[in-house]
């Protein structure tokens, strides 16, 4: 699916001025603490969050159903410039103005997999990196029925400068997977979709009999 | 545990300069992409990661062993100013400079709980929120082993002005317990903590039969 044809290369990083910023920004909040005592924060923060909506992002955990083969979820491999890496994650995007978590994750969902998926479930909202910024998420869990000749995989949607590769990988053999993929040189794993797999794997493996 | 009296409050949120920024700061990335075109970034980044590390935090997935009840885990719940919300978390903390990931588990384990643990693995490296920052982390597995007799939970050793509660839940409840957390006010539960959590329940559940 990828149109890659080089590898990315950075030229240079530069101090950014908050006053330039146009996708994040820095806050300094004062507050006053539990005992009274005034305090200060430093503060990442996207300026692109939706009002109506009042979350950033949508992640969608997929699950691919096949009459006979195993069930399968499908990851999104994308050099993201903040780490000069390959992230390997699940399908995201930014929630627009005036839509539900839901919508967003059915028109980001095809755009990024070509895929056509219905909504399973849809997380309260979480704290992306509750230490560093305000970023928050909801994860959307979705299905897509294929069919027994489901033939050649659908084309992507992607918008100008995108390059994402989509990878099916097995249920069964997730955790395992992504544990490679951290191996790989300039790889990294997003840490939502490790923790997850691994969540799953300790599931599965059961050690402390729960 | 805790030694809250009030309830935090914001007095003021204001545009932090790149240049007066202590923890994090802003960055722009110039790159070359896939295809040969000149592209920028704007990133967040923290001030604070160590150079021997190389890797900014550990979060610490922990079981509290117990000779006849059931196994648990510590949840910790502080408030944060970013989010201006009472975060659920697993204990988590920065690497110090020439700590590695390990020690840096054990020490901030013992701070945040008062608890001695043993490592039961590490992770690799995972990215925290690849689209917005270069924030990344290691999720180390931890044991800690309790005598029968295990009587008042241990001091934590807080720094000035760290107010955390420490919550033990049964691992058997986990999930549920953090779906509830997230209908309180004023409360967000944190995605790593939420999707290793959301990972054991969808195990458990097979529904597609993995």
């Amino acid at each position: 699916m990828s149109t890659k044809t080089q590898e990315p290369v950075i030229a240079r990083v530069s101090d950014l001025p908050t006053s330039e910023a146009r996708w994040v920004t820095l806050k300094k909040i004062e507050y006053v603490d539990q005992v009274g005592k005034a305090r200060t924060w430093e503060v990442a923060m996207r300026k692109t969050r939706a009002a109506k909506a009042g979350v950033d992002a949508v992640a969608m955990g997929n699950v691919l159903v096949h009459p006979s083969r195993p069930p399968a979820t499908l990851i999104v491999i994308q050099y993201r410039p903040p780490l000069d890496a390959y992230t390997v994650e699940w399908p995201a995007g930014l929630v627009d103005e005036g839509e539900t978590a839901e919508e967003a994750a059915v028109r980001e969902f095809k755009e990024e997999t070509g895929y056509d998926c219905s909504v399973v479930s849809v997380s309260p909202v979480q704290a992306a990196d509750p230490g560093m910024s305000n970023a928050n998420m909801q994860l959307v869990m979705v299905e897509v029925q294929l069919p027994e000749e489901d033939g050649e995989r659908p084309q992507q949607r992607l918008e100008d400068g995108e390059h994402i590769e989509t990878v099916i990988v097995p249920l069964a053999e997730f955790y395992d997977r992504l544990v490679e993929y951290a191996k790989r040189p300039r790889t990294i794993v997003a840490a939502k979709l490790f923790h997850f797999a691994h969540g799953m794997n300790f599931a599965q493996t059961n050690k402390y009999g729960i």
